[in-house]
């Protein structure tokens, strides 16, 4: 048996609010979202938004929750000039300034945002995973 | 421009215990990996684990935090009793039970399981998200 990780889902306070900043990056909702559930298709994997009180009982946890969840999300992207870009986008469509971009010690550049909900994203040019032609960073197996 | 998630990363107290986790789950860990970072390479987005007071450094944020982090992170199997099989491996593998696997409203069969750090993982079978060949949900544009 393989896993592989398929969707995420971000737990989120306003799904229609949240929909409008992913579309804003330039996600694409598929047509499989319906009601308060948004799925955005690939390439790569589906990230869907999902009301978070509903994703905490769907998981049987308490909603409650505070600080730090302990995931980064990564949006890889080809160059320097597009991490700037990308994060000027979301700060402008309604994100929290994280870590300004910059050179980073593993010798690429990037920075950091948080999405309305503060799930945390990362964008980032990272000259050792070239990515392929759906703009997804590949690794040596 | 067009974002697509391409890498998600998991803060980690312990980062070879947590390999091996998720090397028992089916992960192959990738030969780009090295020090205290591992990338489990795809099909699929790239699966990364890091320290978790190091990756809240990296963003620029508090490492403090607590309960549901609204989040979580899905396998889509084939079938009903490769969820089960899944989930048992995961137990196995010392993940903590979260909702048992069960059918569910939206038509599928899924449970979870919150990962040695509290990560939270479905485990689903969706009839109306078809794997492609690598295992993969797809969904209409």
């Amino acid at each position: 048996m393989s896993a592989r990780l398929g969707l995420v889902t971000l737990g989120v306070s306003d799904v229609p609010a949240s929909r409008r900043f992913y579309e804003a990056l330039g996600f694409r909702a598929s047509a499989a979202s319906q009601g308060d559930v948004v799925f955005f298709a690939g390439p790569g994997p589906i990230l869907a938004l999902y009301p978070r009180a509903r994703l905490a009982e769907d998981a049987g946890l308490p909603p409650g929750g505070a600080g730090f969840g302990g995931v980064a999300l990564a949006i890889n992207v080809a160059d320097e000039a597009e991490v700037d870009a990308l994060i000027a986008t979301a700060l402008g469509a309604g994100a929290q300034a994280l870590r300004p971009a910059g050179r980073v010690f593993w010798g690429g550049y990037s920075g950091y945002f948080a999405d309305p909900d503060g799930h945390v994203w990362e964008v980032a040019h990272n000259p050792f995973f070239p990515l392929d032609a759906d703009g997804l960073p590949r690794l040596p197996a």
